[in-house]
C-alpha cells in the first residue's frame, strides 16, 4: 500500500544496506571501538566543522534524550522545553524514569521563544523559593520541531546567549536534522549548529538509517565515563559497528544530505499536490513532515488506499493528519496519491 | 587478523542480510507492529512449543536484562544473581540504575546450586528483620553461564520448582542460549526452557544478528502496558522490522540451530586443537567459550597475529584468555590458528 | 519578632510537649511498632469512620507525598496535579526522583476543574499514541489548596466519581486538613474526605505538632509491605513513638480541631483586620492563610516588625504576602499587627 | 518491662526536652535557617575542631546514608561497603533506590580491611572491562560498626590514605559515633574523624535525641544545592528547629559525651554481669551493644521479663541476641537483670 504514514516506513538506503555486506565478514572489536566507529566520527567532525567534537552513537531517539539529558543533568535539576516537546510527550516518561523533571515554557508552531525562556530563567532565579523548586540545567529544543518547524538561524543564536549567560547546555534534538538543514527556508549549516549548541544529535533513523542517532558533544563537555553511563542505560550496542558503519555510509559523499534533500524535494511536490487539490493545512512545515485538514468521511475514504498518520482532532467532522516522505519517497507514490486525492 | 575475541566480532549471517535486502522497500508500521515482528513471534512461539508465549523484541543484552527485571519486580524487591551474574558485573550498575538491588548467591562455574538458593529464601523469610531488607523477588541465571557452563534439565527444575514455591519468576538469560542448546552436553530442548522458565531471551546479538534479543514471557505474565515500560526505558527501536525480519530469519528453517551447532562444531574442534598443544584450560566448556591459560610471554607472541580476550590473571606468570567461536569461524582460521600455536 | 511567616514558626502544641515528657521513660519498640502509634492509629480509624482504614505515620509533606504516590503508581503511571499543585511546584522534584511524571491541569484557585479532569483522562485514552505517554495513574489534589482555598463537598464528590471510572486512586494533600474542614465554608468532614479519597494525608507539622503526617488508606489499599518501602525511601523513623506520641494527642479529646479552631479564628479577625485597614486581598481565604497585595514601599515598613511571606511579584510597585495563623497566634498578636498596620 | 532491646527505646535525654519546652513559643523560620540550628552547627564545628565543616541536619541513619551517598556519587558509581554494612543489609535497598551499587568487600568483626580495599581498587581500575562495572566511587564504615567494633586511629588513617589516592570519599556512619568515641579501647577523638573522613555523621537518635543526624562534610566538599537534594529525597524537615535545638543541647556542657559515657559505663557492667554468669560472648564489643550467645530454653525464660534483640541463630539449640544500652540505662536496671540471669 502507498505510505506516507512516516519516515520510517522502509528499511535502510541502499548505500547503507551496501556498505553492511560488503563488511560484513570482517571481525572488529565491540561496543563501538571499531574502524567504522572512528572513521564516521571524523567525518561527523569534518561535517561540523568541529575537530573537537566528541561523537558518539546511539540506537534510538528516546534512548539518546534521556541518555544525554540525565548524564548531563544534575540531580537537582530539569530540562526546560517547550510543552510540545518530545521529551514532555511521547517518551512514555522516559526523562523522569532517570529522575529528571521536564519544565515546560509555552510553544509557538512547536517553538521556543528565546524571551520567554529568558523571562523563565530570570524569574526562577528571582524566587524567593527556588532552593525547593527544580533547577533549569538544561535547554531541550527539536531542530525541526515536533510540527517540523524550523528555528532562523538568529533564534537559535538567541537561545544559545540566554544558555551561555545562565551557564546551562543548549541540547538540539536533531532526529531529523537533516531535513531541517535542507529545507529551502533554513539559513543554517551543520557547523552553525555544531557552534551554537552545547550537545545535539544528527538523526539516523529518519534520515535513511535502520537505526542510530550521532550524538555530538561540541564543547569539550562529554560526561565523564560517558561509555560507562550509556552502558548503564541499557544502551551500549555490543556490535557498534552496525551504527559506526550506517553512519559511515551517510557521511561518505553526501549520502546524509542528498536523502534530506531528496524528502524535501518530495514534501514540496506534496504540499503542491495538496494546494491543488485545495486541501487545507493546518501548518505548511518547511520540512519533510505536512500536516493536513481532512473532512472526516473524505480522510476515512483515502485511509483505504494510502497510509498516514492520524495527528489530532480538528474539530466535529475534521481532522489533522500527518504526511511524510523519506529517501524512499518516489516520484511515482506522488503520482499515485495524486489520482487518490 | 585472524580473530577469536568474541561471538559479536562479525557482522549478520548472510541469510539475515539477505532478508533485510528483499524486504527493504516494504513500508511497515513502527515499533514493532510490522507483519515481520508477527512472523518471527509465531515462529519462536512454535518453537518454544508454547502457543500462549509472549514474545518482544529488544536490541541487546544489558538493556533487556533491565528491561525485563525492572518490570517484573516491585520496587521493595531485589533479583537474585550468582555472583559471577553478568547483571550483577557487566552492566555498569544498570539493575541498581533501575532502583533495585542484585542479591547474589555463591557461584559454582558460573552456576547457581539449587540448595544454596533455597537456604538463601528461607534465611530471608526467618530472618526477624527482614522487612528492613531487599526481598527476594526474582531469579536470574544465564545459560549458558559467563563461564560457558550449562545447568543440566535437572537443575532447571530444582530451580523451577524453588521459585514456584517461593512464587518468584525464575529468568533466564540466553544471550548464547542457541550455543547451550546446541552443547554436545545439553539434555534440554527450547521448549523444555520455556516451560521451566517464567521469562527468558532468546540471544540474537551473539548468535548472528548485528543487534536483538527476543524475550519471552512464557506464562501469560507479560508487566502490563510493556511496549510503554520498553519506551519509558529507551528500549523501544522505531524500525521495529530490523528486529523482527533478523529473528524471522533465524528462526525460518532452522538458521538459529544451524549457527549455533556451526559454532558448537568450531569450539570442539578448537578444544582439540589446545589439547593436541599441550595448552591447559582453565575451564573446558560445552559451549562456544573457551578459557585457557597462556603463558604470558606466548600470550604476547601470539597476540600479534590472533585476536582472543584477556579474562584474568592466572598467576604472575600466567592469564586466562577467552577464544570464541561463532557463525563466522571457518575451518580456515582453525589451521591458521594452528599453525600459529 | 511578630510573626505571621507560616504555620511552621513555632514549636508544638503544649499538650503534644507534655505527653512527650510523661511518655519519655518508657521503652517501645522501634519503627512504629509501639503502643502509642497504635492508640494515635485507632483514634485516627475512629475519627474518620472508617474502621478498616490503615494509618502510618511519616515525617513530612514532600516526603509523605513522595512516598504515597511513588508507592500507588506502576512505572509507567505519572500523577494529574493542578499545574500549582506543591508536587508540581515545590519539592524539588521529589515525584520526579522517584521516576514519575507529574501531569498537569489548569487550576483554578489552586483546585482541579473535574470537568477539565475528565477530558484529559478521556483525551488521554482516545489519543492513538497513548502507548507513547505516561499514564494518568492517580489524582493529587490539597485541601486546603496551596492558595488556601476549599473544594466543596460536591466538589470532591466529582473528582471521585471520575477516578473511581477510570480505576485510578484519588489522593487528598491534607498537610493543612485542619483548617481545612474547620473552615467557616466547610462542608465537609474528616469522614467525608475518607469515603471520597482513596488515600490522604492528615497533617501534623503545619497543624501543631513538631513533624509527622498521618497517611491513610481507606480502602484497603495500602501498598504491599509498605513499612520496608517506607524505609526504602529513607522515610521510617527509628523512634517511631515521636510521631505516635504526637498524633496520639492530637486526636486525643478533639486537640486536633481546637487547635484548627483557633487558627481559623485569627485568621478570620486577620481578614476583618486587612479590610478595616482597607488592604487589598489578592485571595480571600476560608482558611489559615491570607494572601494581600501590599505597596512594595510599606511592605518594606511592615517587614521590619513583622514575618511574613513573599509570595509573588504582584506588579512593578505592588507584592503579594502571605500571612499565617497558627495554634499559637494570640489575640495579643493580633493586637499589636493592628498598630502596626 | 525491662528492656536492653536497643538504645532507642525511650524518649529523649531530659535536657533535649528541657530545651525543646524553653524554646518553644519562639517563632523562627523554618528548613534549618534558624538560630537554633546555627548555634547547633557552631558547637559542632567547634567540637571537630574543624571551622570549615559544613553541618547539616537530617531525621534518621537511613535516610542520612541515601542522602549523602546518592549526592555524592556520580551516576556511574557505587558505594564500597563491607558486606555486613548497613547500607548493603538493612536499609531495604534504599542506596539502590537511588541508582547506586553498594560494592562489597569482606568483613572482619564488622569492619573494612585496608590492604583488601588497597587490593579491591587496584583490581577494579587494572580490569579491562572496568569500563562495563560499576565504578567505586567512595568508602563507607561504620564506627561503631554493625558488630559494635572499632577501628584504630591507624585503621581509620590507612583507609584515608588509600581513599585519598584514589580520590574517592571516605564516609563515616557514625550512628552510635558518640558510643565510639567514649569507648574505653577508643583512641580517637571527633577531630581526627573529622580530619580523616571526608564526610561522616554524629547520630543523634541513637545517642539521645528523639530524632536526627548530623552530618558533616569536612573538605569544602559538600554537594551542590544540598538543600534542594535534601528537599528532593523527602528530608527536608519543615520545623528544622527540632533538630536545631536537639542537637544545640547535645553539644552544650558535653551532654553528647556525657551520655555516651553514661552508656559505655553501663555496657562495661552488661559485660561483667554476663561474664559472673558465665555467659558466652558471640562478640565483646567496646561500645554500648553486647552480643550474647543464649541457650534457647534459657532464651525464651528470660524474654518473659527482659527485652533484647533476636541477632542470628548460633547453631540449633543457641542463639546470639544483642542487649544494648543507652541515657536511659540504669543501674537499677542492671541489678534486675543480674537477679533475672
Amino acid at each position: 500500500m502507498l505510505s506516507f504514514e512516516s519516515d520510517y516506513t522502509t528499511g535502510a538506503h541502499p548505500a547503507i544496506l551496501q556498505r553492511l555486506m560488503e563488511t560484513n565478514l570482517e571481525a572488529v572489536s565491540g561496543y563501538g571501538e571499531d574502524p567504522y566507529c572512528e572513521s564516521a566520527k571524523e567525518k561527523i567532525r569534518v561535517a561540523c566543522e568541529c575537530p573537537e567534537a566528541d561523537v558518539w552513537f546511539l540506537t534510538g531517539g528516546t534512548q539518546t534524550n534521556a541518555t544525554v539529558i540525565s548524564t548531563m543533568l544534575q540531580s537537582y535539576e530539569g530540562v526546560v522545553a517547550a510543552d510540545t516537546g518530545h521529551v514532555n510527550t511521547h517518551e512514555a516518561g522516559a526523562i523522569e524514569y532517570s529522575g529528571h523533571k521536564v519544565l515546560t515554557v509555552p510553544q509557538h508552531d512547536g517553538k521556543i521563544d528565546a524571551k520567554e525562556l529568558e523571562r523563565f530563567l530570570e524569574d526562577f532565579y528571582q524566587d524567593g523559593n527556588h532552593e525547593h523548586m527544580v533547577f533549569p540545567g538544561m535547554v531541550y529544543i527539536s531542530h525541526p520541531t515536533e510540527y517540523g518547524t524550523l528555528y532562523t538561524k538568529t533564534e537559535l543564536g538567541q537561545l544559545a546567549v540566554i544558555c551561555r549567560r545562565y551557564e546551562i547546555p543548549l541540547y538540539l534534538d536533531g532526529a531529523r536534522l537533516g531535513y531541517g538543514l535542507m529545507s529551502r527556508q533554513s539559513d543554517m549549516t551543520l557547523a552553525d549548529v555544531a557552534e551554537l549548541c552545547d550537545v545535539f544529535y544528527i538523526g539516523g533513523t529518519k534520515v535513511g538509517a535502520f537505526c542510530g542517532e550521532a550524538v555530538v558533544f561540541t564543547k569539550r563537555n562529554t560526561p565523564r565515563h560517558f561509555l560507562s553511563q550509556v552502558k548503564q542505560r541499557g544502551a551500549l550496542l555490543a556490535k557498534g559497528r552496525l551504527l559506526g558503519i550506517q553512519f559511515d555510509a551517510l557521511f561518505t559523499d553526501g549520502l546524509y544530505w542528498e536523502i534530506s534533500t531528496h524528502a524535501i524535494e518530495m514534501a514540496e511536490r506534496l504540499k503542491t499536490l495538496f494546494h491543488e487539490k485545495g486541501c487545507e493545512f493546518y501548518l505548511e512545515s518547511p520540512t519533510n513532515q505536512q500536516f493536513i485538514i481532512l473532512e472526516n468521511e473524505k480522510m476515512e475514504t483515502i485511509k483505504k488506499q494510502v497510509a498516514f498518520s492520524f495527528w489530532e482532532k480538528a474539530d466535529e467532522t475534521h481532522t489533522v493528519v500527518r504526511f511524510a516522505t523519506s529517501w524512499s519517497t518516489t516520484e511515482a507514490d506522488l503520482t499515485q496519491l495524486a489520482e487518490l486525492l
